[in-house]
């Protein structure tokens, strides 16, 4: 999968994409992420604008259309895009059947908004999919679009070190996932439950399952409504 | 505000805090984020090892108790800290409330979960707040992080340039953003709205106002019913 993030400001990602899992993930040719500066398709050679005041006024500046244009269709004339997808406040809100869902799909574009959002047409007409990654207001599309790649990413076979880590993840089946506790067995008095030291694996499993259920019920029951 | 940041790769989050709105909100004083390595807190001089195998068997490294512990009384032996936070996908979901809430607080610690989390024993016992960015699962705490230090560093008085430009974002008052547009008015045919170039000021409000509405309702109708 290939993925290419149009932004105003591609040095904010990065770090994210230059360690860790997505940098194994690179490496093994799993993924190819591309970090395009749009003040390269600019079409002011003297001062590479892409943005401008909004027209009816207003304080915050808008991403242009025309940059994002030519950034999109430089990427078409190379190869197919599934989805071009704007992150934005009031996108769909992403959760982890959507995540599941792209991770299944072809290469993306993802169009980083930035100052005060971008120019209405740039979604009417290129824009197939707008996701929010939450209900709160960030500085630009950068972090989201960072968040989406790395929530897809780790969903590609054989990113992950071990294939059944993901599977047991919070939400891959609606319920929280149980508390977990590694060594010392007792810290300054707090004991790890007795259960987990003792080697039934049926009843630890029981026990999880149960911890799970209980996470559940007392923190989110709207994913077991659903 | 000053907000530390517990990680086991914060080599994650430098380009997000390097750059842009996160930069200016620290070069101005107003906001100040350290990132620490929690290696550095190890017992293990020669690994510097932090996690460990989970108790009970499965798949996935625990964050061990001891060097988050050893890493927040560093820091509170420095400063008072309000909260200490845990970013994990079963902490409560944020949102712009909670963000306008925390942008008042004073120094805050931040907890990065990776691998398959943390022991139980430090939520149980530092951590204040636990927050979710969303519905889905990634690699690590670290964007979450970064997406809240976003989120409160742009409300913090003098970070954003345009005082009025936060206020007026979607979520501040329970709606989406109208849609914005610029220059150009009419690009391959697809025309702004007459209204916004109508200079009625009034007007162009009223419309504004009637879109941001019309927005929510199409898209986010739970808002409206809060």
């Amino acid at each position: 999968m290939r993925i290419d993030i149009l932004s105003a400001q591609p040095q904010l990602m990065e770090s994210p994409f230059a360690h860790s899992i997505m940098k194994r993930a690179q490496e093994k040719g799993l993924l190819e992420v591309v970090l395009h500066d749009l003040h390269d398709f600019s079409t002011d050679e003297k001062y590479r604008r892409i943005d401008d005041y909004q027209f009816g006024g207003g304080a915050g500046m808008v991403l242009a259309i025309e940059p994002i244009h030519r950034a999109i269709e430089h990427l078409r004339a190379e190869r197919e895009y599934e989805h071009i997808i704007y992150m934005t406040p009031d996108g769909q809100t992403l959760n982890q059947k959507t995540c599941n869902h792209l991770s299944l799909a072809g290469n993306l574009i993802i169009i980083c908004g930035h100052y005060k959002g971008i120019d209405e047409r740039v979604r009417e007409h290129f824009v197939t999919m707008e996701i929010s990654v939450g209900d709160y207001v960030l500085s630009g599309g950068e972090l989201p679009a960072c968040i989406l790649v790395d929530a897809i990413g780790r969903l590609l076979p054989g990113v992950l070190g071990d294939e059944s880590s993901a599977l047991l993840d919070s939400f891959q089946d609606g319920i929280l996932a149980p508390p977990v506790y590694t060594r010392p067995a007792d810290y300054n008095g707090w004991k790890v439950p007795d259960i987990l030291l003792s080697g039934h694996e049926r009843k630890i499993n029981a026990w999880r399952d149960e911890q799970a259920l209980l996470r559940t019920q007392q923190r989110r029951p709207d994913l077991l409504e659903e």
